[in-house]
Protein backbone atom coordinates (compact mmCIF):
# COMPACT_ATOMS: atom_id res chain seq x y z
CA UNK A 1 0.00 0.00 0.00
CA UNK A 2 1.49 3.23 -1.09
CA UNK A 3 -1.65 5.74 0.34
CA UNK A 4 0.08 8.10 3.07
CA UNK A 5 -1.19 6.89 6.49
CA UNK A 6 -3.81 9.84 7.07
CA UNK A 7 -7.96 9.47 7.45
CA UNK A 8 -8.89 12.56 4.93
CA UNK A 9 -9.95 15.64 7.31
CA UNK A 10 -12.89 16.31 5.69
CA UNK A 11 -15.17 14.28 7.76
CA UNK A 12 -17.27 13.15 4.07
CA UNK A 13 -14.52 11.11 3.34
CA UNK A 14 -14.19 8.95 6.07
CA UNK A 15 -14.62 5.32 5.31
CA UNK A 16 -16.67 4.23 8.46
CA UNK A 17 -16.27 0.82 9.71
CA UNK A 18 -19.16 -0.74 9.74
CA UNK A 19 -20.11 -0.10 6.07
CA UNK A 20 -18.66 -1.66 2.33
CA UNK A 21 -14.99 -0.90 2.38
CA UNK A 22 -12.09 -1.68 -0.14
CA UNK A 23 -9.10 -3.42 0.77
CA UNK A 24 -7.35 0.54 0.30
CA UNK A 25 -10.00 1.34 2.91
CA UNK A 26 -9.57 -0.74 5.73
CA UNK A 27 -5.82 -0.04 5.80
CA UNK A 28 -6.15 3.35 5.43
CA UNK A 29 -8.94 2.57 8.63
CA UNK A 30 -6.46 0.25 10.49
CA UNK A 31 -3.54 2.11 10.59
CA UNK A 32 -4.84 5.45 12.00
CA UNK A 33 -6.59 2.96 14.85
CA UNK A 34 -2.87 1.10 15.22
CA UNK A 35 -1.02 4.45 15.67
CA UNK A 36 -3.95 4.82 18.70
CA UNK A 37 -3.49 1.71 19.76
CA UNK A 38 -0.78 1.43 22.02
CA UNK A 39 -0.09 3.24 25.78
CA UNK A 40 2.86 5.27 25.27
CA UNK A 41 1.39 6.99 22.04
CA UNK A 42 -2.05 7.76 23.97
CA UNK A 43 -0.46 9.02 27.17
CA UNK A 44 1.59 11.60 24.45
CA UNK A 45 -1.53 12.13 23.15
CA UNK A 46 -3.10 13.34 25.94
CA UNK A 47 0.27 15.36 27.28
CA UNK A 48 0.08 17.43 24.43
CA UNK A 49 -3.74 17.95 23.73
CA UNK A 50 -3.27 19.20 27.47
CA UNK A 51 -0.21 21.28 27.39
CA UNK A 52 0.06 25.37 27.21
CA UNK A 53 -1.76 26.42 23.56
CA UNK A 54 -2.13 23.40 23.04
CA UNK A 55 0.90 22.42 21.99
CA UNK A 56 4.24 20.42 23.42
CA UNK A 57 7.96 20.59 22.83
CA UNK A 58 9.68 16.79 22.23
CA UNK A 59 12.21 17.86 25.13
CA UNK A 60 8.91 18.23 27.29
CA UNK A 61 7.35 14.77 26.58
CA UNK A 62 10.24 12.54 27.56
CA UNK A 63 10.01 12.44 31.32
CA UNK A 64 6.38 12.22 31.94
CA UNK A 65 6.45 8.85 29.86
CA UNK A 66 9.85 8.22 31.39
CA UNK A 67 11.44 7.18 28.17
CA UNK A 68 14.47 8.29 26.08
CA UNK A 69 13.78 10.78 23.48
CA UNK A 70 14.71 8.40 20.44
CA UNK A 71 11.97 6.33 21.73
CA UNK A 72 9.43 9.13 22.05
CA UNK A 73 10.45 10.31 18.88
CA UNK A 74 9.51 7.21 17.14
CA UNK A 75 5.95 7.42 18.89
CA UNK A 76 5.52 10.57 17.71
CA UNK A 77 6.68 9.95 14.22
CA UNK A 78 3.86 7.22 14.19
CA UNK A 79 1.68 9.72 15.29
CA UNK A 80 2.83 12.07 13.02
CA UNK A 81 2.22 9.42 10.07
CA UNK A 82 -1.50 8.55 11.11
CA UNK A 83 -2.15 12.33 10.64
CA UNK A 84 -3.01 12.39 14.68
CA UNK A 85 -0.70 15.08 15.29
CA UNK A 86 1.21 18.16 13.16
CA UNK A 87 4.72 18.33 13.96
CA UNK A 88 6.84 21.91 13.40
CA UNK A 89 10.63 22.37 13.92
CA UNK A 90 11.85 25.25 15.67
CA UNK A 91 15.52 25.42 16.12
CA UNK A 92 16.83 22.47 17.99
CA UNK A 93 13.21 20.79 19.20
CA UNK A 94 10.14 19.71 17.52
CA UNK A 95 7.22 20.69 18.78
CA UNK A 96 3.86 18.67 18.32
CA UNK A 97 0.00 19.41 18.24
CA UNK A 98 -2.70 17.66 18.11
CA UNK A 99 -4.84 17.06 15.02
CA UNK A 100 -8.47 17.60 16.37
CA UNK A 101 -9.99 16.97 12.63
CA UNK A 102 -8.61 13.73 12.25
CA UNK A 103 -9.51 13.26 15.77
CA UNK A 104 -12.54 13.91 14.83
CA UNK A 105 -12.48 12.17 11.84
CA UNK A 106 -11.94 8.48 13.24
CA UNK A 107 -14.08 9.16 15.85
CA UNK A 108 -16.78 9.65 12.68
CA UNK A 109 -15.59 6.28 11.22
CA UNK A 110 -16.99 4.38 14.18
CA UNK A 111 -20.16 5.85 13.81
CA UNK A 112 -22.82 3.40 12.13
CA UNK A 113 -23.21 4.00 8.68
CA UNK B 1 -2.98 -5.09 33.70
CA UNK B 2 -6.10 -7.03 35.24
CA UNK B 3 -8.15 -5.01 33.78
CA UNK B 4 -10.57 -6.76 31.20
CA UNK B 5 -9.74 -5.22 27.57
CA UNK B 6 -13.33 -3.40 27.46
CA UNK B 7 -14.52 0.20 26.89
CA UNK B 8 -17.23 0.57 29.25
CA UNK B 9 -20.58 1.22 27.53
CA UNK B 10 -22.02 3.80 29.19
CA UNK B 11 -20.63 7.03 27.56
CA UNK B 12 -20.08 8.71 31.09
CA UNK B 13 -16.99 6.66 31.72
CA UNK B 14 -14.68 6.78 28.92
CA UNK B 15 -11.45 8.28 29.30
CA UNK B 16 -10.97 10.61 26.37
CA UNK B 17 -7.15 10.92 24.95
CA UNK B 18 -7.39 13.97 25.22
CA UNK B 19 -7.86 14.26 29.41
CA UNK B 20 -5.77 13.27 31.58
CA UNK B 21 -5.43 9.86 32.29
CA UNK B 22 -3.99 7.38 34.22
CA UNK B 23 -1.56 4.21 33.59
CA UNK B 24 -4.75 2.12 33.33
CA UNK B 25 -6.73 4.25 31.98
CA UNK B 26 -4.20 4.52 28.93
CA UNK B 27 -4.11 0.97 28.54
CA UNK B 28 -7.44 0.72 28.08
CA UNK B 29 -7.92 2.96 25.66
CA UNK B 30 -5.21 1.92 23.58
CA UNK B 31 -6.40 -1.88 23.65
CA UNK B 32 -9.88 -0.73 22.66
CA UNK B 33 -7.69 0.97 19.83
CA UNK B 34 -5.06 -1.70 18.95
CA UNK B 35 -8.07 -3.91 18.35
CA UNK B 36 -9.38 -1.86 15.83
CA UNK B 37 -5.39 -1.30 14.26
CA UNK B 38 -5.84 -4.39 12.08
CA UNK B 39 -7.11 -4.51 8.40
CA UNK B 40 -8.61 -7.70 8.91
CA UNK B 41 -10.45 -7.29 11.58
CA UNK B 42 -12.02 -3.82 9.99
CA UNK B 43 -12.83 -5.63 7.13
CA UNK B 44 -14.56 -8.08 9.59
CA UNK B 45 -16.48 -5.24 11.77
CA UNK B 46 -17.39 -4.71 8.35
CA UNK B 47 -18.50 -7.54 7.17
CA UNK B 48 -20.77 -8.61 10.47
CA UNK B 49 -22.26 -4.96 10.54
CA UNK B 50 -23.03 -5.35 7.36
CA UNK B 51 -24.83 -8.84 7.29
CA UNK B 52 -28.63 -9.85 7.35
CA UNK B 53 -29.64 -8.80 10.93
CA UNK B 54 -26.29 -7.01 12.04
CA UNK B 55 -25.19 -10.79 12.86
CA UNK B 56 -22.92 -13.25 10.54
CA UNK B 57 -21.66 -16.70 11.17
CA UNK B 58 -18.12 -17.64 11.74
CA UNK B 59 -18.48 -19.69 8.74
CA UNK B 60 -19.47 -17.14 6.42
CA UNK B 61 -16.51 -14.80 7.65
CA UNK B 62 -13.74 -16.83 5.93
CA UNK B 63 -14.52 -16.46 2.79
CA UNK B 64 -14.58 -12.97 2.04
CA UNK B 65 -11.46 -12.12 3.94
CA UNK B 66 -9.73 -15.24 2.24
CA UNK B 67 -8.14 -16.65 5.85
CA UNK B 68 -8.28 -19.80 7.63
CA UNK B 69 -11.11 -20.48 9.73
CA UNK B 70 -8.48 -20.58 13.00
CA UNK B 71 -7.20 -17.07 12.00
CA UNK B 72 -10.86 -15.56 11.81
CA UNK B 73 -11.82 -16.96 15.47
CA UNK B 74 -8.49 -15.55 16.86
CA UNK B 75 -9.15 -11.93 15.11
CA UNK B 76 -12.97 -12.65 16.25
CA UNK B 77 -11.49 -13.35 19.88
CA UNK B 78 -9.73 -10.31 20.42
CA UNK B 79 -12.37 -7.95 18.80
CA UNK B 80 -14.66 -9.66 21.83
CA UNK B 81 -12.29 -9.00 24.10
CA UNK B 82 -11.91 -5.45 23.20
CA UNK B 83 -16.26 -5.50 23.57
CA UNK B 84 -16.38 -4.47 20.43
CA UNK B 85 -18.63 -7.96 19.19
CA UNK B 86 -20.80 -9.76 20.84
CA UNK B 87 -20.66 -13.34 20.51
CA UNK B 88 -23.18 -16.24 20.70
CA UNK B 89 -22.74 -19.79 20.15
CA UNK B 90 -25.17 -21.73 18.68
CA UNK B 91 -24.86 -25.60 18.24
CA UNK B 92 -21.16 -25.80 16.21
CA UNK B 93 -21.43 -22.37 15.20
CA UNK B 94 -20.58 -18.57 16.63
CA UNK B 95 -22.35 -15.93 15.69
CA UNK B 96 -20.83 -12.44 15.96
CA UNK B 97 -22.92 -9.11 16.19
CA UNK B 98 -21.17 -5.47 16.37
CA UNK B 99 -21.40 -3.98 19.88
CA UNK B 100 -22.34 -0.49 18.45
CA UNK B 101 -22.49 0.85 22.54
CA UNK B 102 -18.80 0.02 22.36
CA UNK B 103 -18.23 1.43 19.18
CA UNK B 104 -20.12 4.54 19.90
CA UNK B 105 -18.06 4.68 23.01
CA UNK B 106 -14.81 4.23 21.20
CA UNK B 107 -15.71 7.33 19.03
CA UNK B 108 -16.15 9.50 22.47
CA UNK B 109 -12.52 8.69 23.43
CA UNK B 110 -11.21 10.50 20.47
CA UNK B 111 -13.73 13.89 21.49
CA UNK B 112 -12.47 17.11 22.69
CA UNK B 113 -12.57 17.12 26.68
Amino acid sequence: MSLPATIDESACCVPRVTSPLTAQQTEQVARVFKALGDPTRVALLSLIARSEGGEACICDLTDPVGLSQATVSHHMRLLAEAGLVTREQRGRWAYFAVNGNALAAAADALRPS
